[in-house]
């Protein structure tokens, strides 16, 4: 295309959008097209993620081993076709009455694993253990460059999920600016913090362990619930229970009990659900707010069981149709199969 | 499911969700499902809102027709799964330490034609008057009572765009709370009038009008551009050129040509991009904000060709991987036909 990617300002609502025409699609690219879920095979010599593909990579920045084992596990590549490019500039122009800035930030793959129908609900614990250590290891390195003020760590299960690759994997992106939502996250949590002197994370937490009504599972380091206000039926939230706005500060205790609780949660969806779509997001503080008492850093996990309409979009305020409470009662249930028969929706539900 | 919807606040964003198990789905509906788009008959039995099929309506709120014809052209229905209701109470209460208030409101279907397989985008002229008219008539009506804050006229068109019934129809939403983001957008358009003294929205019709690059079309009461920081492939706003906060004062005049303004941009989208999901929405001022010099109702259209993940979810920051000057250039291209082949998405492109 030509175009390198920039980052453009919407002036009726001080929001950023990255404009990506890197990423390689033309407008006939969005005509209809077919996608679909099959068995896969344990290889496939067409995925640049499967071992013996290295040479279709555009690089390669980290790899881990399982411990006392050769060969790599987890593998840190750039993105192929990145929204954001380090080598951009991260200083802002006019273009016209309108604010923009180059593609600037980091847009990477951790794959995690060499082979290519893993699935991370069923992979091993010392396999999950060193995704979430690739994580932990990849981001501090990139928060060491004062330019990135904001990093991501996310991961896209299945089409509904945003991903097109089925090898596993998930996405570390950086940015030289701080998105507007997260902003206002750090500001709503500001405000509970100058009110009542207290992390509103924190209260939340003291409030579920002792309400018990939307909890799912409990450790030594975190609680994982279903939120009061969950966005999508069967939202999940893993917060750790010490203090700490920062993710890159994670101890070595709550990274294995991270890697129990994760895995625990996503077999319960993958069981109850039938292996549901998802994403998940780990949400920490931006440079500058490391050291903030308001801010706590938590794993952010949303199935995509319903679809965003006109209403959500322009008001961002979500219809959730299920209960929280009943959701987290129905992850809870002994049972390891769902119930009886699936009914499918509702076709008179209006839209 | 015995509970009535409630409206709940996340502590930690501010944001409200609907809660709505109302709509009558349970945690087995969400397994997976197929959902397929096939050539529709003319009427079908089933469908509550082909002609014929009263008696399973919860009600008929409101009938038009077309100028000297006898019969219905559009109806206006309650939605016989409501988010909310207008029956609920408007007040908010403490749920332990969360905020929260029944589901009031209202949520009502706008059916566009009594026939089941028309298509808003290959309707006559003067059926898209009286859907235009009908938008205007009940959303004039709705803003009567004191309690609602904000109404929101919408279209959901096709799967990807959160519709499951096929019959062509709008809705409309009523809440009796101003929800986050409506309200930061009324904020920085604050904040622009503060700085600049003139409307963001006046400015940008000025700018969009003389630099052209943008543009799709114009007519005396409009201008239909893809916006500068397009969130979505083929984003198109329609925004009317006469200064006005309020969607209620719309003139005969803007009406007309909102008609044919938008039956001409859903036939390029239609033709050139094999007719794409989409959601529209009308943007107009809360109560209390009508007079407001900085505020400007305007209609936004986002095609659903690509999907959110995980990074949108968390940032709000969409990756858009189209140029919107190539995508208003794509769509005023004098051709009928889209070009050459279309070639499917890249199958190897990184998630």
């Amino acid at each position: 295309m030509g175009m390198a990617s920039e980052i453009r300002q919407d002036k009726t609502s001080g929001r950023w959008v990255i404009i990506a025409p890197t990423r390689g699609k033309r407008p006939s690219d969005f005509r209809r097209h077919k996608e679909g879920r099959e068995s896969q095979p344990i290889h496939d010599p067409r995925c640049p993620f499967c071992a013996g593909n290295e040479q279709t990579l555009p690089g390669i920045i980290m790899e881990s081993s399982l411990p006392g084992q050769t060969g790599w596990q987890t593998r840190v590549v750039p993105n192929k076709y990145p929204a954001l490019t380090p080598e951009a500039d991260a200083s802002r122009y006019r273009r016209g009455i309108y604010l923009a800035m180059p593609g600037y930030g980091r847009h990477e793959v951790i794959i995690e694993s060499p082979l290519h129908n893993q699935d991370l609900a069923t992979m091993s614990p010392a396999a999950v253990a060193t995704v979430i250590e690739t994580y932990h290891r990849r981001y501090v390195e990139v928060m060491k460059e004062r330019n990135n003020l904001m990093a991501i760590v996310f991961r896209n299960h299945g089409i509904r999920a945003g991903t097109s690759l089925l090898h596993p994997h998930s996405q570390l992106m950086v940015t030289g600016i701080v998105p507007q939502w997260v902003r206002w996250r750090e500001n709503e949590a500001q405000d509970y913090f100058d009110e009542w002197g207290r992390c509103v994370y924190c209260d939340i937490l003291a409030f579920e362990a002792r309400d018990r009504q939307r909890v799912i599972l409990e450790n030594t380091s975190f609680l994982a619930f279903v939120p009061f206000a969950a966005e999508v039926p069967f939202e999940v939230w893993l917060v750790p229970k010490r203090h700490q706005a920062d993710f890159g500060r994670i101890s070595d205790e709550e990274k294995k009990d991270l890697t129990s609780a994760l895995r625990d949660i996503l077999a319960r969806l993958c069981r109850k659900l039938d292996n549901p779509d998802y994403n998940y997001m780990i949400n920490t503080s931006t440079r500058h707010q490391t050291e903030q008492p308001q801010l706590h850093w938590f794993l952010q996990l949303q199935p995509r069981l319903t679809t965003q309409a006109g209403f959500e979009i322009r008001t961002g305020m979500h219809i959730n149709p299920s209960v929280p409470e009943e959701d987290a009662a129905y992850l809870n249930e002994a049972s390891p199969h769902a119930p009886a028969a699936a009914e499918g929706l509702d076709t008179e539900t209006f839209s």
